[in-house]
């Protein structure tokens, strides 16, 4: 009808409108940060204003898809200088909230990822928060991957908290391991990353600007990040991992954060499980000093505690490792682990799968070839993360003679459906490991 | 309910599937095509083979606008080079329909837009038909512009016609001005246009790409390229024209194409009507010879009629100019653009707006700007295309000595409320022509 107009009840609410209430209708106002999203796709540098404009306009939803991808792909294949990384990581923070502890040190850690079972944080958090750091970790689901931190811990205790219960928990216990989806930290990364992992791409500009945005808005103040190096984890080479752990350790201290990058091993998954529950029974074996605890995983959690604990400044350098294994060892770090659990809430034990097929190797040799990325989307066919207690228990490491009919790992799966969506993937690839 | 699932009807169309019909359900396969796209953002030269997956895969509806915007922006900011050039034009050739007129010479023209009322089409193929060439000219409607030839054609005849009938129109009077949109030739570049003025950017090689893909499945062998310059024009300074130029030769030429690209001036529209009716009066007196035909429209399908007869080789270098003047004041050109419009099923008379609004000069001056995108966005807001006899009527040229109170342009709407809109948008933009 002439002079009507129909509204969606989603857009009625938004506008605050009722029936025979008087609109007015106008043209769309251009959307100004554009000209700058079109400046960078014809490679110009831009400076902090810009980037603020961009970053203000994504928060506000003014961007369409089109617009997120096309400001992903101008700012990838190393077309951000130093510069430009430091002014799209400080628009970032700018962008959302900012956490303030009362702190002078608050830790934290960050994996760049693509590495199945890497679960060192709520061991890292376990040991440096029983050191006496503060160490409020806040950790994402998983978006690709078959487990994220957040996902691991839900197994165990509560993650989804309101800040002031978060606050509440740290205070208390110096530590924490939380959901941070309800923080608004950054929440321009939120929007960026769906983008970037619907193109499966990680521009080494954005993947800064992400991390370290999330990590000031935080309120860190000394942060450890992980790389692993492998030619199935996120970064495939060491001049790579290096060029990145210049580039962070620069634009942390444009931002005031103190950086310190590790360069690891990520050739093979760390620890035994893959997937939430899984990945709990590790943690709680290393915790508990079990014979059979993971030493790799053991291993790594230790290696970057001892990080942070000389990063902050209150462990000498050269003593961090030998005080982070006393931690571990004498039941320290598993009495505040259950502290924090129960500060969250609840503790609770891991559960097994009730669907499970093992593994077993076709011809004996050596173990010459873990495919990281083939083992996780073997762990998400099998349903992780959503169903929690699904996933594959590994058996084996790189570089292990392998006995023919030797168990290699177990898929678990909590339907039938899932474990032969698993096993027709499994059937499908013969290089998910390789023994020659 | 377990074991049922829900489709819309689209999609059980599409399937083809009826109630009760048993589906097999499995994961997406990967789009293996974006491994390409992957590696042009982080900036790889492609090949043939590589463009083709790709062009081929978005012609099949697989990339969702995200991948598309990518691709789009991977490619642009001078990131392909002329052979990565040629191969998408190539592989954009491949993805559609291919027209054969069974005649060895074929000529066409295309205007890289930006110039309001520029609408010298219609008129070069009345020229280069009346001398006997064969111009099987489809044109585009508008996109973001307040007409397309399509739209203007429409005005005084019908342009929807299907391939057979066009054939029949072109066997007959050996040229027509239809709209291409029913054609199917290069169907990737319909997709990647929508992206293109969505991000609002031109990049050179899918500009490229895009217009020579489409001559070539026309079964063009002759092309003239007009390319108007000017600061408010889509090209804005001579060194991008003439590399833009010779880029579009050597393409040309690796595709079988005989290109001659024409640099114009692009400082000020052309002729004096903007918007569909308004040019299809200008492009009338033209044809007709009448006394206020507009004279710079005039010359300027001259020259084009000019380059497209000496290209053809049917006549010799430097007796184009006088052939075409020729046909255009002894009436032959009118003669044959009304035997097309009546092959084409009608020849209507064009009748002006209700609704106008006289601008008149505010101060005494000499004109020194006109800027084009802005004039293009008053006769969009007035109503053009959609509205048909809507626009602007320019009263000016650039360096006229202007006297106060002058009429400047009139504002053509066929409704109030769209002369509001454009009268607006003028009082809000004092820079739309620039009298000092």
């Amino acid at each position: 009808m002439p002079n009507e107009i129909g509204l969606s009840d989603a857009a009625a609410k938004k506008l605050n409108v009722s029936p025979n209430d008087t609109l007015y209708v106008s043209h769309l106002e251009p959307i100004e940060s554009l000209s700058h999203v079109r400046a960078k796709i014809y490679n110009k540098k831009l400076n902090y204003k810009a980037y603020n404009n961009i970053i203000t306009d994504i928060v506000e939803g003014d961007y369409s898809n089109i617009h997120l991808s096309a400001f992903i792909t101008a700012c990838a294949g190393d077309r951000m200088d130093i510069d430009e990384i430091s002014d799209l990581t400080k628009a970032m923070i700018a962008s959302g909230k900012q956490l303030n502890w009362n702190k002078d040190i608050v830790v934290d850690k960050h994996c760049i990822g693509g590495l199945p079972g890497n679960r060192t944080t709520p061991l890292v958090v376990a040991i440096v928060a029983a050191y006496g750091l503060t160490m409020p970790k806040t950790s994402s689901r998983a978006i690709t991957s078959p487990a994220g931190t957040a996902d691991t811990m839900e197994v165990l205790t509560n993650v989804t908290l309101s800040s002031e219960e978060i606050k509440t928990v740290v205070e208390k216990e110096g530590g924490c391991f939380v959901w941070g989806g309800t923080a608004q930290l950054s929440p321009a990364d939120d929007v960026l990353i769906k983008i970037e992992k619907a193109l499966d791409i990680d521009s080494e500009g954005q993947l800064i600007a992400s991390v370290l945005s999330k990590k000031a808005a935080a309120g860190s103040t000394h942060v450890v990040i992980d790389i692993p190096v492998g030619e199935t984890a996120k970064v495939r080479s060491t001049e790579m991992a290096e060029k990145l752990k210049n580039h962070m350790e620069t634009v942390g201290t444009s931002v005031d954060l103190n950086v310190k990058v590790v360069v690891t091993d990520g050739t093979q998954p760390v620890g035994r499980g893959i997937g939430p529950t899984l990945e709990a029974i590790d943690i709680l074996k290393v915790l508990k000093n079990e014979e059979d605890a993971p030493k790799d995983l053991t291993e790594r959690a230790l290696l970057l505690a001892t990080e942070l604990l000389e990063l902050s400044g209150k462990v000498e350098k050269g003593k961090g490792l030998e005080t982070a294994r006393e931690i571990l060892k004498s039941g320290q770090a598993y009495k505040k682990f259950l502290a924090i659990c129960n500060a969250q809430g609840r503790f609770s034990k891991p559960v097994l799968a009730p669907y499970k097929t093992e593994i077993r190797a076709e011809n004996s040799g050596v173990l010459k070839r873990i495919d990281n990325r083939k083992i996780a989307k073997l762990a998400k066919l099998s349903g992780a993360p959503q169903s929690k207690s699904a996933g594959i228990l590994l058996n084996v490491h790189l570089n292990e003679k392998i006995e023919i009919d030797q168990l290699l790992y177990t898929i678990y799966a909590e339907s039938k459906g899932e474990l032969n969506y698993a096993l027709e993937y499994k059937n499908n690839h013969n290089d998910i490991i390789t023994i020659i």
